[in-house]
């Protein structure tokens, strides 16, 4: 750790320089002072990273991200099988695989198998079609989704143990994650899909790590790896947006292979003045790639969705679910549902009359009526048929939101009013699945069986999630592959 | 034609309306107003490429545009073959091949075969990584490497007739160009290679006519493509320049495979407030894509490099190389060379001692030095051997460069003063090469067989030759590709 240790110290010093530099210019009005000391501040910072991935030891790696890591790879792969039969998942399939290559990689859920470039391509896009992956809260990036679909079909083909994969997964989601907090929030609001866009960092670290690059081919893996960074947030609501991340995955991947053959790049992709976090962001802090680097872990925040729908519905769902738990409500017993939410909640999710799935995420009316219908919201709450279903439409149709601004979007309050004029009430301050009050093993073991149900057999289900489990100790990883493939 | 004809109409009326609407937001300062007025222009815009692309008939494109089309097919077969066997197309394919599918397309100038994919993205990092390929000069993008490496190994696959290949093609740079121009100059400014960045474009453009698609799924198409747009001129310099151009094939050649599969995206990737005239640039002109659609061509503006270097040094060289080709002169009995050149030419190219190649490039110095020498400035000139050559060197160091203000950067003049006393002396208005004296054919055939020397066998290339200048004739573009190809 030595060499990027001593490279972090000479960093601080030259942001604390920054600092003082950027300071200086606003007291003088002066903007190209600022600009030189943000320019100061950034120098390094991409062979930083590269230095902090190649020289870091699985040990250097604390308990509690490993772990956090191990729920990932559970999450990952349970919304991947859970994807992996969806129309999208087969239209990709459809074109693509006149051009596979050789069978090296294990396509999740699905019975073709394809090379590792485009397993890495339809798993990361299986991995979040169903909008139901992981979110890593401070960048609202799913960071699974592009680092693991690279490095998954690389240790296959290449035979790796368990612990190599969840060192490098770790890795790259810490490189994915700091590279895209170093430019948000501008570059989201500029339109870049943040998953997608620094997805393809991590995904290029992760597998230039399992490929054993040095400090030079990997600097040029993530100099690769930004030349293609892309994905618009246009694309949400079409099959483009799983798109990204599945191509973010690839083209790491790709970035970490040519890096390793000596196909070189530039030496400073991010911090260069035509580099990423300029041309892609209109503000950006490079303290957020170097700051606690190697003592803080970005996968340790990392959650994962209990509900399929916006984040900013699940305490309305999680409300409503208590409240028919607690008092086994039935549908015909309730005379109206009250909610009281947070006023951005209702702005975005106020659709009220949802005639497809997918609208129906938008729908809060929906998701409470699911929630007490079914106790739950999966992606079998949001289809099609569920938002067509009468029973649906009969409650959804009984329940009213006001906007509080006293609210905040973490809380939400449900009013139950009973036929019998009961009245039950329930308040969330931290809808289960926040950071405050993350989903369990259990939950994320139910979550899996829910998603891998009908696509793989009950007993191959429960030897995935005890193989996800064990992911680090596994001598192959091949092992967990193989039993996520659907047999022939 | 009619359908976007007469959308074409409507674009139009828009369009005006959009610019009184501006006009009248700017005399009431009213920002808003005029940024309405501008996504009024922009609408459809995607949409009615994809319904022209999809629409046109290969009669519907005049004998001019359809002959500068050959030229440049002519021009980019040399230029991938001659970029064939380079350190970078190496690199890549190394690796890249364990992950190559079924045999599908040629990769010009090698002997390895690839998928169609794979195919696209060698061939196009080929066709531009001796920087010597085409300029559509109101744009700089260089247009076929994009669109010929999608479609020639899609056509090849499919055995498709050259008229077919050709048509696309010319759509595919009219796609590719006019997109480019919508956000240039400050796309280009803010840091993107525009020929990676547009070239997607056409790339999916051009496939998709070969693949049949309908306007729906060409508007798909568009829209895959969009969301791929990337690539950074940071990496000038680097491997991955070429790659870009290697990338937009490959990426928009997917796009359209995606799209025939029914894989959808949004009807506006361009237009659309997050879509990419605005998240890549920060201005745009709707009407550079709208206006005299169908009526004038991109192709037309195409342009072809008589010199391996940039555009600024070719004055200079064409200046030296008529006054050693009139006055049969020696190095021996020169006794200094005198150049005058705009500022912007010097501060560019003002490299007085290059000690690689790629460094000789950017050396006018140089340039004058082996367009004297030699007769020549081909990339067998700006080898790193040439830049360290003792004689080079020794006439190089009597070159000597002066600015003039009154001199334009289309112009230079050349004054060489011999041993004897005499001064010989040439100005050049035009450069060989620039649009007001484009090379010949003879030139451009001339420029082929340097670049496949070495490649090739002669007779082979001889055949290459006569099948570009006729490929609009060929019954099944397998006969070109196989020519191209090194014999095992």
């Amino acid at each position: 750790m030595q060499s990027w240790d001593d490279e972090r110290t000479r960093r601080q010093l030259i942001k604390t320089a920054g600092v003082v530099g950027s300071a200086l210019a606003l007291e003088l009005g002066s903007a190209p002072r600022a600009q030189a000391a943000e320019e100061d501040e950034g120098r390094g910072v991409t062979r930083l990273l590269a230095e902090f991935v190649v020289d870091s030891k699985p040990e250097d790696v604390p308990q509690a991200p490993r772990a956090e890591a191990v729920r990932s790879v559970l999450n990952y792969v349970g919304c991947a099988v859970g994807g992996s039969p969806h129309e999208t998942t087969d239209r990709a399939v459809a074109a693509l695989s006149p051009f596979f290559g050789p069978e090296q990689g294990t396509l999740l859920g699905r019975r073709e198998r394809a090379d590792i470039l485009h397993a890495a391509l339809l798993n990361g896009m299986a991995s979040h079609v169903l909008d139901f992956d992981d979110t890593q809260l401070s960048t609202i990036i799913h960071p699974a989704g592009p680092v693991l679909s690279a490095i998954l079909p690389l240790a296959e083909m290449k035979g790796l143990d368990g612990r190599a994969l969840l060192h490098a997964f770790v890795l790259g989601v810490e490189v994915e994650c700091r590279v895209g907090k170093c430019v948000y929030p501008s570059h989201y609001a500029a339109g870049w899909h943040i998953t997608g866009t620094a997805g393809v960092f991590g995904a290029a670290a992760a597998a230039g790590k399992l490929l054993g690059l040095n400090a030079q081919q990997m600097t040029w893996a993530l100099g690769i790896a930004a030349t293609q960074s892309s994905g618009f947030k246009e694309m949400f609501g079409t099959m483009c947006k799983s798109f990204h991340p599945g191509r973010a995955a690839q083209n790491g991947l790709a970035a970490a292979l040519l890096a390793a053959q000596g196909f070189n790049s530039t030496e400073a992709a991010i911090e260069a003045k035509q580099g990423s976090a300029y041309v892609m962001a209109t503000e950006r802090d490079f303290g957020e790639i170097t700051r606690r680097l190697g003592e803080t872990w970005e996968i340790s925040e990392n959650a994962y969705k209990p509900f399929a729908c916006g984040i900013v519905i699940h305490p309305i769902i999680d409300a409503c679910r208590q409240l028919r738990n607690e008092h086994q409500l039935q549908a015909d017993d309730i005379e109206r549902v009250d909610l009281r939410v947070n006023p951005y909640v209702l702005s975005l999710t106020g659709k009220k009359t949802p005639q497809t799935g997918l609208e129906a995420k938008f729908s809060l009316y929906h998701s409470a009526a699911v929630a007490i219908l079914f106790g739950a919201a999966s992606p079998k709450q949001y289809t099609d048929d569920v938002a067509q279903d009468p029973a649906v439409i009969a409650l959804r149709d009984r329940v009213r939101a006001e906007v509080d601004e006293a609210i905040t979007e973490e809380q939400a309050e449900a009013t139950i009013t009973l036929k019998s004029g009961a009245k039950l009430h329930k308040r969330i301050e931290h809808a289960v699945g926040s950071s405050e009050n993350p989903l369990s093993n259990v939950d994320l073991e139910t979550k899996f069986r829910d998603l891998a149900a009908g696509v793989l057999p009950e007993a191959k289900i429960t030897r995935l999630i005890d193989l996800c489990w064990k992911v680090e100790s596994l001598n192959d990883v091949t092992e967990l592959t193989n039993a996520a493939a659907r047999s022939a």
